[in-house]
């Protein structure tokens, strides 16, 4: 049997997807109303999934409470009413589409957290657009 | 009895609490991260209720479809994907809080419903956080 | 200050809005596809709300379990997995929209609630559409 | 029109029905599985609406993060996760059903907020159970 | 790390759980109301999980747009206000179950989405009934 | 193709994390409020996922009302409005995480289930904080 525990997060930030290189035509036409040049944004939510032996002493795989604040330290308070494009180190050079955000927030925990332990990032740009990135073994 | 329906629709736009009456400093200490200049966004979901009488021949007070119509086009067509400080025209000049933004949305759809069935406009900036406009009779 | 109480309740129907005194295609242009012969249904969601004096004894206005079964035995025993036009003596002989629904449920719950305390019923038909019968005088 | 705006909150608390001026028996039959010696709780969801004037210069009726802090205060932090019946001084003396709660908070927190500006109190003690307090003129 | 996108849709049918082969009281037994002649009928809601490569152009694995437009294209238009015993070509020869509508849907999409990239479909018959069909190696 | 379902049930139980050999300060800076001695408790829900060959018969893998049974008798009468360390057995001698009564929950399920179709457990402790335990194999 493999436990895991999933915390969910949520943060509200600004994201335009626009690629320089394609002209404004090919910009809409690829990324439709999300490359209107003003901006706009989403509530995100944030699903984090870690995995790992239970404690005995505690019943716990990881203290939710340090999860909970390696997510607000790492992610939240980087992201949170930020704009990708502009404030955030870690999403400055990428197209901010969902699936790119999955994969860059992924690769900033699993870098935060013990070992192996990170299996799955859930994220939620809407609740019917969802990306999801995981480990490849899992 | 008084019966109404109520449709619920959904857009995503650009947001920015500042005034610029105010000080930076007095901008951060009002609206907090709201101000911040790079934008961020919200994903909003509207609910719009209407009352009036039962017509027996359709069992309806007014057709959904006639409503659902109604604020996709001087609602959502407007608002989705935009910046309420630049691009809506009956946003533009308002400091776009939620309580803002659903007086001048109830505005707009009781210029354009039937006269006095408009009941109520909620309007959630985020699952916590919701404004209310309705009628001062009701 | 007025203390009221909410109980919610599921139920899954077949609904077909059909008006035999049209033709075809009025039918079809007034109520859409749900008009289609074949019927389709909804799970809906009803929730009604009492209100009433708080008996010091109990802290209850009305004991949640009771209200529960009067749900029961009066609406979800009698719509639940049926289909309001064929099988349900209440409602087979109107047009069975979420607001002709709506207030059905309302005249029903109504003569079997404590004179009076019943203040609302709200019935979704799906997330988007929602039909609320009140009493006129709150 | 009337403009007021809702915050959310959330809090976890055990509770227990009972009434020692009944027997085990009439305790059981009236409160039922409530009504367990060795207690349960609920994740409650808490909805304060206040409604006043919308202040031009910050497009407020009242600033959100004030009310989070008010509700934090004066509900969160003496509810959560803690009994209502052994640890909060404001319900000790009740039975902790969720409208006698409800009614509870309202009062504590009218008293808190400007004159009159509380309008509604929704206290969800879980999905289908909900209660209402609201001030009588509304 | 795999990456993969879902997109939620939402659909409305008629379906009936009735086996001929059975006598009505075996239907009765196996199927409960669900085999009540009249029909009843479901809010489905429908997530469709594809994984690919991400394309650093548009930082997507495959457009929104164009995977909204498959699933409404096969899916949504062919079911949405049908019966799934009479309307739909993909399911009336199956009992409409949960599980057999899944593996169905699973089905026609695999057919239509490039080669491999469909992971998983989630269908929701109600809140509290789900079924799954993902690519067996998964 | 691999084909499961998934059925959700709810109830609600009191919990207290608290080691007995850890010092009150211990159980305080590891468990937090959760190790208030008056107790708390939630709603929590539950999702069993099983998985199997579809019956053509039926159209199901397994009788979702023998499942929801299944559920009651062993998991929702023995938790359901119970104090996880005082009245179920099966949760008695362990640290009532999510994670530790996930574990629980899918061994008591597992050998009542036929065998090898139980596939997955979640437990939603709130809705932010969610445990699962999963068939290795999986």
């Amino acid at each position: 049997m493999k436990v895991s525990i999933t915390r969910k997060a949520h943060f509200t930030s600004g994201h335009r997807l626009y690629n320089p290189d394609f002209s404004d035509e090919e910009n809409r036409r690829i990324f439709g109303p999300c490359s209107n040049p003003n901006g706009h944004g989403h509530n995100y939510v944030l699903e984090v999934t870690v995995t790992g032996e239970l404690d005995p002493a505690t019943g716990m795989i990881m203290n939710l409470k340090e999860l909970k604040n390696i997510i607000n330290e790492h992610i939240i308070s980087r992201c949170d009413h930020k704009n990708f494009s502009v404030d955030v180190d870690f999403t400055r050079d990428i197209i901010p589409t969902a699936e790119n955000l999955a994969k860059r927030i992924f690769e900033v925990l699993d870098s935060k957290l013990p070992d192996g332990t990170l299996q799955r990032i859930k994220l939620f740009e809407t609740e019917n657009n969802i990306a999801i990135a995981e480990r490849g073994d899992g």
